[in-house]
């Protein structure tokens, strides 16, 4: 369909095919946005008299046919439509003719993308939000279940000290409601709307950016026209930054359930429905879920770099280059959600096998509580160390359930405060509904003719 | 010196050599927070009476000793040394006796160094903040004194819209803002005490580490014991995330700069002492600084990368793999202070040279302008353009001042709310002032005898 | 279709997903190699023994089909497939009954996999190797053509000394004949044959694993079966190092490119039919493909990133995390491709406006010349440098195209050996054709009954 | 001292510290590089009459004592001396007075300084091969003495099929006789001669480049003089490329070794002098050595990230930017040269734990041979498959010894051609020691009076 640019001349075919690459593919996830983002438009338009009520209600109208179609799968972009905005315009003048052309008037396709995805990345990280709750809770939830069962704890991957199930899992759920202040903090500074910035520079017309923020659902304005041009790719980066920490983390989980599960140690044992088999060996049942988490951390790290590598020392204003930071924000934020969904699944189904976990506590996990003892009973503790040093082989072996429960100091095996902990993702989760539902309403509200 | 777990053999020279790598040097920066966090665990042993007043008087007295020649640069750490943990805990013994043997009780390297990281990077982060603050009024300031100086705004790096030097520098101080909400987060996750978490495990001693951390003037214990291992490299990447958002805005600030100056624009003039020259060419004048700038932003976004990469998909508990990303968290903070402070030097000294900014502000500037002007009196905006497409060479020439002033809807170049931005500048400060001041009154409670 | 390790319990779903990923969709790129590769492996086991001459023809035939149904593009492989070998191994048996369950005798999906990514490596890296060297003739004639066109050179973006057209353009063809011996590099490295280290670990069958590798036109085995293995991902990365080093090249290409065309220089002119427009901007031609070469070229950089990052640390043998490098392999190549192609009809159609290079040849230009002729008539360089630095603005202009032409020694602007570049890119295509057409031979031999 | 480039004003003491940063200590590595270049230079400049015999004869005197100062530790570069380049001139005119001020006549900073980084990346690469075939002579010894040795061989870190030490370090060596093709291709990239490409534009003297690449013992002339400095960090970055290759191999070596080392398996044991200890834990030898192997690959792969990231984008031409990538290029020389000896004196001392070995060998690593066994004789590969996989716990225990020598094929454990690889190892160390000899007679050869 005609670019909205046309000008007489039509683009050299593999510039065209090179400049617009996979866009129009990515921007089908951006419909919905941009009409609901277009319908606010055309509502301060109209509160602006730049469009009379008719005008208004019939773009309205047909913006909210784009949404069901869209529903539906029928709202096709094709590449030669160049992306989602042109696809939009193109439709709404085909059916509503000059009406259609009027649009467009006081914004740029600059500040509809970014506003579109805003409120893409605002969904998507409030999805995410409450998956890494949920998980969070999982998590919790395991670690009361096994609190008292002991385990080795390792360092370097060598026996340390005892450990214990309820202090491995609660770690990861500690872990996960740190990473939520980060994806809250990036979810608030997406919350700004760059609508009306137009091409980076702002338009002669009275246009009312307050108003369509409100409608819009966002917190406030992005003011500065420039800014929220060069924002683009800053606000995915930030997005990304809190990923990756949900992604490192699980990819953490994801070693340690490979390793402790390997025939040798036989912690846990995952169930057959989640490993798959090899071609050639009959016996095999692999944890290929959780080394496609630990592969898939590497992904959502290169999804990061990418955009903040492509936005790097780019001039003020809009750059094409831009465009090349949606790919890997839509792919970071899907690779990540499904990663937090799989390593919910697999933490749920997991099978503790108590016994062996009981087996591998060894003696010399109770050297250091040992050499501690003596330095609660007046023996330097640098002293105590070398004793036990010199007689490793001579460590009595200890119950390790009750070595747990002696541990009482704030965190340790024997006081975790699971309950607290558990507390707070409860909290968590109240804070993500109650944002998912006002994002919501006001979303819906825009629907209303 | 003798290493603290010392067992009757030598370690193999290069495996020494290599795992302790320049990691004793980087150690010299933690000498004074190692003390400091040594002396309020000292005051806990006392309090739970695993030392006697005087033990702990002595102690305490050493270990003030230790920072004195620290700051006077006599307390050296040398490679054999290890690191500064087994610097300070033999300085102590050799002073003490068996008292230093005391010193260690309860705790593990693994936790005192993440204290120690913590301290410093929470010192830093502070004195960052209180920087990008800085340069943000230095930018507020730069744009209320050329609020209204026309420049030709860019797209694709080609001429676009009328923009203003309001605009542009004030563009910039609004990103570092939001920075500073970023760096904030960041400080609020490191405000947490991991000491008493010894090797990841807890010990078996009634440790108050609730006690520890309101004397090192943390917000909160970070409770789960595995959890403060796991999170050494975690608190430096999301530091570093946060930091990587200012280079990312100042690499922008940078290229702007370096291609504003070139003599066919000439927009800016750099002072002599900020440019360096050639060794064979006679004329030249280089923006040397802002160059670097934008390559040290590349710099400080590896740092991050390094952190990442380093601690993805490593096993629960320490590995001695952490060690690696200490390296990068100093050089990031360090080359991301030098290169705010460097931008802060630039934006003070910029020279604007107004009749070439006027100059550059040709007709095709005005286009858009010209056809939402049409859409404001009703042609339909798509209908517009292409009337104007056709006839860019009429376009007629604009007074760009008043264009400016007459674009008055929100962050429009004339209305950037620039005194507003300017409070919000100065609410930053006085928050950092007070955190700051707060750090240090608490660092120096710990000095008194 | 049945899994081939099917073993009565249905993948749990979300696993599946997640696992599987796209995957089946990017080995749609791999049916035709897959297909060739078994049936080099059948004509094999024919030769030792395990097949029959009829159950060898029949199963050739099949493959032959699938090939023929890959081309007309109705050979599709579907997610519950899992991959192509499953798919193309279900469809043979399908297709035989019990000759078809012989196929996968003596092999693994992991040798398999390593095959035909070999292949499908060696048949892009031929197709990328003619377009460097067809971008390098364009870049030759592009030199030669204006060769003594003069031009402002720079460094620090600043005027420096007196270019030309034949230097700028031939300075890219040179660099491009260099990453053609890493690309050459690479391909031999890819060279070697895996088939036939099945799961790593070898097979107790006395296959031909020689006869193999020269049916599919492969330089040698690799031997080892476990280094076959632990190579996946490591032929990828260093295929994807060498098309980095193009891509950078691009990248910088592009950047002048977009510098030079600004209006302030107007150096080059694009075609119309290479700009794209603006939604809001009537007058907008914006250098949109040299924008996204220079975006792109850092997306097959994270490309390179991603791979290294993702078999960094893995253990031994085939790990799952391995599928995660396919995508960025497949993905570098096309775009590196597409980012050659674009330089190339770019660099034929570019306008040169000579009189706004000639005009840029300010007297500034010329001090460091003064200055060096000041040298050979006897004064010290350094003083007469500095001489120069007191009286700039007494340098005087000269005549660019004489200066270009008396700076005669060997790579100077007046002696670039642009017809010895031009054989040396000749070379290049000649070994490029060569090694094509056996590859292209050596695979249609396979397709004999 | 004195910048070549003084011009009366003094650089901001800030920018100057920012701009030089630590690169005055870097180039303490070039000094004797530097002087050899300038020798060479000289003897050019001698050559084509700018210089008499006698001031050649003095200039290169006094250069030669920079060298033996350099050696001696006592040609110290200070920051206000900006670079080694300014520190050598600066030198030789306070020792010779004019004649020292004609030293820099026909060439710039720009391109002694990758002349410079030439011949310092040349020594440290033909160290560097020596060093990876040294490890991969004692892989291949290490190989030969275990040959028969069987070992569990994995896939997905669980057990898969049987495998052998052979087989496991044979992987590693073959994979290290890859890489360093990889590295003679960046060397031949780096045996370039750059100097008399000046600023990157020639100059107008009849320099004899060809001499002087002779000289320097390049093996060519780096023609274009623009590509020449465009190349700086290009060159860099092709050799880190190919040390990423070897650290990546070694970092599956030190993941294989820490894992095959836990009690749990205990197929190998470090000697005590390869292990630290713990502050805490009494007991503990950790494998620090590996673990640093590990995540130094991680910081080797940051500096090739680095030096990409760096001259990505940048306009031909030189760049101040460029500077940045002195850093990572010497730290992942020199990290990647420690990498290898390390793993080398480990591999040298590691014991195998033959029992432990051999007992790992359970049943379930033959169902695949197994499987194989019943398609030899004639059942269709798949149907065995399914048959092995529904009575797996009757599969019975082998001899593995017996195994391994039964899988003849090229590359199977009993077959690997150890030999014939030792024989490839003994080729290339020949090939580097004749090349080192070569490099090191050409540049003592400029050392002559």
């Amino acid at each position: 369909m005609a670019k909205l640019w046309a000008k007489g001349y039509r683009l050299n075919e593999l510039i065209e095919q090179f400049t617009v690459g996979d866009d129009y593919l990515l921007d089908q996830d951006l419909v919905r946005f941009d009409a609901l983002a277009s319908i606010a438009h055309v509502k301060m338009l109209e509160r602006i008299r730049l469009l009379t009520k008719s005008e208004s209600r019939r773009l309205r109208r047909v913006l909210r046919g784009v949404i069901v179609q869209d529903r539906k799968g029928t709202f096709k972009i094709k590449r030669s439509d160049e992306d989602v905005h042109t696809r939009v315009e193109n439709h709404i003048t085909a059916q509503l003719g000059d009406v259609g052309r009027k649009l467009h008037t006081g914004r740029s396709r600059n500040d509809q993308v970014i506003v579109d995805l805003r409120l893409y990345g605002k969904e998507k990280l409030l999805e995410l939000q409450a998956e890494v709750a949920g998980l969070a809770g999982t998590l919790v939830a395991f670690a009361r279940k096994h609190e008292f069962v002991p385990m080795a704890g390792r360092t370097h991957t060598q026996k340390a000290m005892l450990s214990s199930i309820g202090l491995w899992a609660g770690a990861f759920a500690e872990s996960l409601l740190d990473d939520l202040k980060l994806i809250d903090g990036a979810y608030d500074l997406s919350d700004q709307c760059p609508l009306g910035s137009a091409a980076s520079y702002g338009v002669p017309l009275p246009i009312d950016r307050q108003y369509v923020s409100d409608q819009l659902g966002f917190s406030r304005v992005q003011s500065n026209v420039l800014y929220a041009n060069n924002s683009r790719g800053k606000m995915e980066a930030i997005a990304l930054s809190a990923l990756v920490q949900v992604t490192l983390d699980l990819s953490k989980l994801a070693t340690d359930l490979i390793f402790f599960s390997v025939p040798e140690l036989a912690y846990f044992t995952f169930p057959d429905e989640f490993c798959t088999g090899s071609s050639i060996m009959p016996q095999k049942k692999n944890p290929a879920g959780m080394e496609m988490v630990r592969a898939k951390s590497t992904t959502v790290s290169r999804c990061l770099f990418q955009i903040l590598d492509t936005i790097k020392g780019l001039p003020s204003g809009y750059n094409r280059d831009f465009q090349e930071t949606k790919e890997p924000f839509f792919k970071g934020l899907r690779e990540t959600l499904q990663i937090v969904r799989v390593c919910d699944v697999v933490m749920k189904g997991l099978k503790v096998n108590r016994q062996a976990l009981i087996d591998a506590c060894t003696p010399e996990l109770f050297a250091a509580d040992h050499a501690l003892r003596m330095a609660a009973s007046g023996i330097p503790f640098r002293t105590a160390y070398h004793e036990v040093a010199k007689r490793l082989n001579e460590i009595e072996q200890e119950d390790p359930v009750a070595n747990i429960r002696k541990k009482r100091h704030m965190g340790a095996p024997g006081n975790l405060g699971l309950a607290a902990v558990g507390q707070r993702v409860k909290r968590e989760e109240r804070r993500i509904q109650h944002e998912s539902a006002r994002f919501d309403r006001t979303l819906k509200k825009l629907l209303r003719p």
